[in-house]
């Protein structure tokens, strides 16, 4: 078998700390080629200097993760045709909105056997259900798409502290473990399941609880309601998922996508920030507002990821069986206060629990 | 059918808040008579009044519980064999060392068909596996016995924040159902699952993790690693109880008394708190010497479980299978450094994983 070659699609905080961890992976191992190749969405810099041109000299992305060095073999590269053209790996790990756009561009520009894996948190949730990040690369491009998700808050990878990772893939175990392979490092474990709609709802749905999980923070709800509102959050989480894919596994629930990165997410994180701010002033001020305030620039998920599972449990009627996911909702729209966040179980007959 | 009368055995903080919820309950439902009588280990407080006269007179437990009112239908009493005569329920919630003396002063005082609840939390592990308490209780009286666990800080519900509990059964789902009844209120819901084992075990084990949590937060690991140490920790949890109880269920992990105990337990409690001091002292000082600093003659059920588990681990051949609770037995016995809390990867290969 030839060496596979690597391009990671996407070079932003995520991306880079992705590199850092390949590119040493792909020196030792000698099925891999060593160049690591990333394509990088090209910026001038305050100094002047080009992005790309500084992260092949200093081998560091003084941008998006400043002082950790990604390995002599990545290879920054402004053009994402040339990126892609030799790849027989492909890492994608770009904000989520900019996928189908680079989808297009990539279609014709790629090897027909190439084999890809998602990086990317977040999905559209559309009417008539999930629209995967996966399946839209795999669909768009005609490949096979695995994905890659976890408690992964990427600046304490990039420090080396230990964490942990799961692979989702469809079929293909081989593919798979091969995937394990190129990330793996003793700090970073690993571990594939054969559910990949699975792996990658747990990436999203999370993210609606983190808000319940903040409302809680600001309330002053104390640990037993946290812990109990996150319990009832990972069972609407594995009971959605059931319902939308039946292959869904119980058991990737247990998995690092699962509970453990249910538990970072609800323990830091700007979603459960930003809910938290919302609850201690009383609802008074909206998620926008709070979010362009204290975010920078950056996007609520969770908010998002709650109206659009919010349209799906309408369409299907399935509303009182996730009480949790459409209180979220309805306080995030202003139409329940924060303090319904713990008041939903006259509901709890009819619930998915 | 005749209705209920409840006797508790115990009045501690936890014994306390479990009588003003099953007060709350028993005034208000026909099948049960509105007397809950709580048996005492009497007391003679400062003030030179017998702690049974206090509560009898204030409706608090103004030891254990101060400033919360028990309900006027809360009955203290000094004497067991009394307390216990005419109760056709009993609720066990003392300490788990008294529980083999108690048992044995109870043996002929209590009626034949008297259901039993065990609050207990912590258990015995001898050479030959573990001892529930429930087990303990069912046997030295021949009665039948539940349990009731879950993420349960005693003063949190105590001023009525919304929480979750487990009731673990055997067979008889009637009985459950009616412990169910007695327990729940609004801000106290409570569901039963046919696994004890499941239910009890996850009680007790929870408590190892919770040490190795306090470990990465003396190492100031950081949020990725604390969450995939207590994935891990709960996936040794699941497969220990597997391994001795065939009948545990995984869906049991689910329930408050697993993920939501874990996390709650793995956030506060006293297990993490010393566990962070001794990690933040590199082990220097022993946790037997920790243990009468910092928790004021409460003893430390992380330690003895984990102590008590490796003894069980060492006898069956399961010592590489479990490796997360081995690192943390060595590492309380001073054998490894805090810091080898993250590295028992080697091992992973052969784990139960």
């Amino acid at each position: 078998m030839a060496s596979s070659r690597v391009t990671i699609i996407g070079s932003g905080n995520w991306g880079s700390v992705a590199a850092k961890l390949i590119a040493s992976n792909t020196i030792k191992l000698d099925s891999f080629q060593d160049e690591v190749r990333m394509w990088v969405y090209e910026e001038v810099l305050p100094s002047g200097e080009k992005l790309t041109d500084v992260i092949n000299e200093t081998n560091e992305n003084v941008k998006y993760l400043p002082g950790i060095k990604l390995g002599e073999n990545v290879v920054a590269d402004p053009d994402l045709d040339n990126a892609v053209k030799d790849a027989t790996m492909l890492v994608f790990v770009t904000p989520h909105q900019f996928m189908e756009g680079i989808c297009k561009r990539l279609v014709g520009k790629i090897k027909p056997d190439v084999e890809a894996i998602s990086l990317i948190k977040g999905m559209e949730v559309k009417t008539e259900g999930p629209c995967m990040i996966s399946s839209l690369i795999s669909d768009q491009l005609g490949i096979n798409c695995c994905v890659l998700m976890g408690a992964n808050i990427a600046n304490e990878i990039a420090v080396e502290k230990f964490s942990e990772a799961t692979v989702g893939f469809r079929e293909n175990k081989e593919v798979a473990e091969r995937w394990v392979q190129l990330f793996s490092t003793p700090y970073f474990q690993v571990t594939a399941v054969q559910d990949i709609e699975g792996v990658e709802l747990c990436g999203t749905l999370k993210n609606i609880v983190a808000i319940a999980a903040g409302l809680i923070d600001g309330l002053e709800m104390g640990n037993n309601t946290k812990a109990a509102i996150m319990r009832i959050g990972l069972a609407e989480m594995r009971a959605f998922s059931k319902l939308l894919f039946s292959s869904v596994k119980d058991s990737t629930f247990f998995e690092s996508c699962g509970v453990a990165d249910l538990i970072t997410t609800c323990m830091g994180g700007r979603n459960r920030k930003v809910a938290e701010a919302f609850a201690r002033d009383g609802g008074k001020r909206s998620f926008d507002e709070l979010e362009s305030q204290l975010l920078q620039g950056q996007k609520l998920q969770g908010v998002l990821t709650a109206k659009e599972v919010h349209t799906v449990l309408n369409n299907r009627g399935w509303l009182e069986m996730f009480p949790l996911f459409t209180t979220v909702y309805e306080i995030s729209v202003g139409r329940l206060p924060p303090t319904a966040i713990v008041e939903y179980r006259e509901h709890k007959s009819k619930s998915c629990l």
